[in-house]
C-alpha cells in the first residue's frame, strides 16, 4: 500500500470537497454530424456536435481542517504538464506537500488549471484555437531535471539521473503516468479562472510551481490585496516587470525556491536569471523577497520536482518555517 | 464558501493520496515534426511527437480514516463523461458521497477512469484509434435525465427540470463544467486498469455509477474475490451474463439503486430492465441481489444523478444501512 502513517497524528477534517470556477458557455452551431469509427473496422456512429458547451473552467479540490493554524488556506498551482495530482503523493508513493501542508495548520486548495485533469478541456479548433501537445518522457527527463539527455533510456534500469539527484528515479514511469497534453494557447483562459479563484475564495496563501509561477505573479499582480504571501518554486514564464508591477509586489511577501543543477538546463538557467532579478527588484523597493537557494543552504541534489524529490518534507519544511516566520501561520 | 459542516464532527484522516495504476508504454517513432500554430497569426513551433508515453493509465485518489469501521475500502467509480469529482461536492455546493462514506466510516477510493480527468488522455489516433466527443449541455439534460428535452433551455431562467425533480436544476450549468470528453474505444484499456486497482488494492466494496457499473459488473466477474460487496447506482452497459457468470455473483451481496423518471427515457428503460433481469437471474441462483427502487420506496423526483441531488444524502443513507445490513461496515 501507499504511504503509511501510523506514526503521525491524523489529519482533522471540517471538509472535503470541490468546485469548479470560471470559463463561459460556447455555442456550437451547424458543424456537420460527425462520423465517429469507434475501432478500426467497426460501424461508424453519428455525433451531433452542436450545442451548449461550458469552456474555460478549471477545477479547485480544497481540504479544510476543523481547527486551521492561519486564518488563510494554501493555494497549490501545479506547473506545465501536471495537475493537482502533483501535490498528493510522491511517485514512490510518500505522502506529498497537500498531507504536509495539512498537517502543518493549513487548509489546502490543489488546484486543476484550465483544459488540465478534472478542470475538463475543449474541442479544437472549434473552442481551443490549437491542438495540444503531448510530452515524450524523454523530454520529460530533461524539462523537470531529473537527469542529463544521455542518462535517459526507454528501458528503466538503463536510467540514471543526475549524480546525488534526489528525484525518485526509479520511480520515474510511475510519475510520467501523470502528465497531462496541454495547449500552449489557453494562457488568457487560465490566468482568467485563477483570477476569479483569488477574487471569491481569497485572501490566501498561494504557492505555485513553474507554469504555474508565471500564471501566480500575474494574478498577485492583478489582486495583491488577495495574496498574502506567495511562494514560487523554480517559476517558469515570468511576465516581464514595469516599476509598478514591482511596488504592487512590495507589499506581498514572497520566497523563489530553486533546486541544483539549474545550469544545466538553458531553460532553467534563463528562468532563474529571470526570477532573481525580480526579487532584486522587490528587495530594492523596499519589499520582501526571499530566495530560497537550496544548494546555497547544502542541500544538494533537488530536481525541479521537489514536490516528489526524496527529501521533499524537509524542503516543504523550510516553506512552512518561513511562512512562519512571516506571521502568517501559527 | 462551499458547505459549511461545523455542526458534524470532523473527518480525522490517516493518509490522503493518489497514484496512477495500469497501461502501459507507447512509443512513438518517425513521426514528422508537427508544426503548431499557438493563436491564430502567431508563428509557428515546432513539436517533435517521437518518443514514449505511458497510456492506458488510471488515477485513483484514497482517503483513509484513523479509525474505519470496515475492514475494506469503498472505491467509487464514476459514470460516462464525468470523473471523481462527482463524489466530492454537488453542483449547489453540499458535501458530496465521499465526505459521506468517510463520515460513515469508510475509507473511500475515487477513481478517474483511464482518458479521464487527471488519469490523462493519450494522442489519437496514434495511440487512441478514434477522436473523442463532447457532450453538449442538451445531451447532458436528457441523459442524466434532469428533464424532458422541452425543459432545456440555453438560458438558465428558462430550464424547467422533471415536476419534483430534485436535481439541482438551477446549478445545472455549474455540474456541467465538470463533464469531460470521451472515447467510445477505449473500454478494454478501462477495464484492464480496474482490473488492476482490483487486484493490487483489492477487496474492496465497490459502488459504481451508470457506464461504471457496467466495468464494475466485468470487474466483479473477473476477481470475485476482490469484491465484497457491489453497489450499481443506475448501471449502464451491463454485460450479457452467462449462467456461470450469475454463479460468480452469488457470493457477492449487491445492490443496485435507480430513480425516478426512468420510464422517460428509452435508454434508462432499457438499461433498468437488464439490470433487474441481472437481479433476478442472481436471486434465482440464491445470491444476495437487492434492488434498491427509490420510487417504489416513496422517494420520488431522484434524477440519474442521486449523488448530486437534493436528497443525497438520504439515498447514500439507503447505501450505508444495506451495507451495514448485510456486515461490510459497523
Amino acid at each position: 500500500m501507499q504511504n503509511s502513517t501510523r506514526s503521525e497524528s491524523p489529519i482533522q477534517l471540517r471538509s472535503l470537497g470541490s468546485f469548479h470556477i470560471g470559463g463561459s458557455i460556447a455555442r456550437l452551431e451547424d458543424r456537420p454530424q460527425l462520423e465517429l469509427t469507434p475501432v478500426p473496422g467497426s460501424p461508424s456512429i453519428r455525433i451531433d456536435p452542436n450545442g451548449s458547451f461550458p469552456f474555460g473552467q478549471m477545477y479547485v479540490q480544497y481540504a479544510r481542517l476543523e481547527s486551521p493554524r492561519s486564518p488563510w488556506p494554501i493555494f497549490l498551482w501545479h506547473g506545465g504538464g501536471l495537475t493537482g495530482a502533483c501535490w498528493e503523493s510522491t511517485p514512490d508513493g510518500r505522502a506529498g506537500w497537500q498531507s504536509f501542508f495539512l498537517r502543518s495548520g493549513l487548509d489546502v486548495y490543489a488546484c486543476d488549471a484550465v483544459e488540465r485533469g478534472r478542470a475538463s478541456w475543449s474541442r479544437y479548433p472549434d473552442i481551443y484555437p490549437s491542438e495540444p501537445f503531448f510530452m515524450p518522457q524523454h523530454a520529460a527527463w530533461e524539462l523537470y531535471r531529473v537527469g542529463r539527455p544521455d542518462g535517459f533510456s526507454d528501458d528503466p534500469a538503463l536510467r540514471s539521473g543526475f549524480p546525488g539527484g534526489l528525484f525518485p528515479v526509479h520511480d520515474f514511469d510511475a510519475f510520467t503516468r501523470q502528465i497531462v497534453p496541454r495547449w500552449s494557447s489557453n494562457d488568457a483562459l487560465i490566468q482568467a479562472a485563477y483570477g476569479e479563484l483569488l477574487l471569491r475564495e481569497g485572501p490566501c496563501i498561494l504557492l505555485a510551481h513553474s507554469q504555474g509561477g508565471g500564471f501566480a505573479l500575474r494574478a498577485a499582480l492583478a489582486h495583491p490585496e488577495m495574496v498574502k504571501a506567495l511562494v514560487l518554486v523554480e517559476p517558469g514564464g515570468a511576465p516581464d516587470l514595469t516599476p509598478s508591477d514591482i511596488a504592487s509586489l512590495v507589499g506581498i511577501p514572497t520566497s523563489t525556491v530553486w533546486g541544483d543543477n539549474v545550469q544545466a538546463v538553458p531553460f532553467w538557467a534563463a528562468a532563474r536569471a529571470k526570477s532573481d532579478a525580480i526579487m532584486e527588484s522587490i528587495l530594492r523597493h523596499g519589499g520582501k523577497a526571499h530566495t530560497m537557494d537550496l544548494p546555497a543552504m547544502g542541500i544538494r541534489g533537488n530536481s525541479h520536482l521537489p514536490m516528489m524529490d526524496e527529501n521533499s518534507d524537509e524542503v516543504a519544511g523550510h516553506i512552512r518555517d518561513w511562512l512562519r516566520q512571516n506571521g502568517l501561520l501559527d
